[in-house]
């Protein structure tokens, strides 16, 4: 199954390689950083990655979109927006971390779906496009092939379900225990909900 | 408080990763990824980083040492371990995340001093070297200057106890909410121990 990791300038470290830790170490999962025109990619951390094109290689089956700062210009940006919106189209699943929902959102691909964000960022998140039903107390939602998550680390525990939902319960305990993580296996329980 | 995280080929992604996200969030923080020649990384999981070369720029205040299977070759080549053993002695805080331990362990530099690492490697790490006091049941241990963790996302724990130690338990509290992460704030408690 291949993931493509959509990074932007300023996004948030762990929002990506918690994820990318968790799914690039299942066998039959490969994992690549990708952006629009390729080349290197600066995290809010000052973590610099090397990105693929988008576009080129195999076609994504899973798109993960993370969040951070990065977020907040692109979604005012209309043909960054369309390349994502065709790629999220042509993904089988689309996976985002944190305020990655909303610049998903943003495409309008999350019109009048169940969706969840960072909940420091949430009046934000919302704001960015209304007509998504955004649920304020969630670990993480799942909405047909739209997964969703709250922030930061809970990118780490919707990967888990995701491999859950794919692979069985066995499979991604196994995969948390891999990496000593004490899973949040339950997406509606959400201690940092206000 | 200049944090170099020190990566190699083969690195554990998360091990870097999880501890530059809480690191690198906190005000008058500053981090950066190195290796003894700079370039380009390649992790486990396949995700390429830009490093400065070691020694360059500020004189570091913290080490950071990810684990992965990387580590394997590197306990065997004096040379790197040279070059460790010099930048860990010039460094105030030398913090190792999973295998990361053995790496630092084959200096001889935790010789006589309590440390841990990840549990399905642990046979592996005390193989590296005996003369080391290996605690097998911790989620981080503390021993002087050295922080010593258990496997991959034990790392953000004691990233977090790390900031505890130095800035007091508010700040830790404020880091991991910020990230929406449930925290193991025990060093003791090790729910992964055999």
């Amino acid at each position: 199954m291949n993931v493509d990791v959509l990074l932007f300038r300023n996004f948030e470290t762990l929002d990506a390689f918690g994820p990318v830790e968790i799914l690039g170490s299942v066998p039959g999962f490969s994992v690549r950083c990708v952006s629009p025109n390729g080349g290197m990619v600066v995290s809010v951390q000052g973590v610099r990655v090397w990105t693929e094109p988008l576009g080129t290689g195999s076609e994504p089956e899973v798109l993960l979109v993370p969040g951070g700062m990065g977020t907040r210009a692109l979604v005012g940006d209309p043909a960054y927006l369309a390349g994502l919106k065709d790629v999220a189209e042509r993904s089988a699943h689309v996976l985002t971390v944190c305020t990655g929902s909303a610049l998903l959102a943003a495409t309008g691909l999350l019109d009048g779906l169940r969706a969840t964000s960072n909940k420091r960022a949430f009046d934000w998140v919302v704001s960015v496009n209304p007509s998504v039903r955004w649920v304020s107390c969630a670990r993480w939602v799942v909405d047909g092939k739209f997964y969703t998550s709250s922030g930061v680390s809970a990118g780490m525990d919707m990967a888990l379900g995701f491999l859950e939902d794919r692979l069985g319960r066995a499979e991604a305990e196994a995969a948390a225990r891999r990496i000593e993580y004490v899973r949040n296996a339950d997406r509606d329980e959400d201690p940092f909900a206000r």
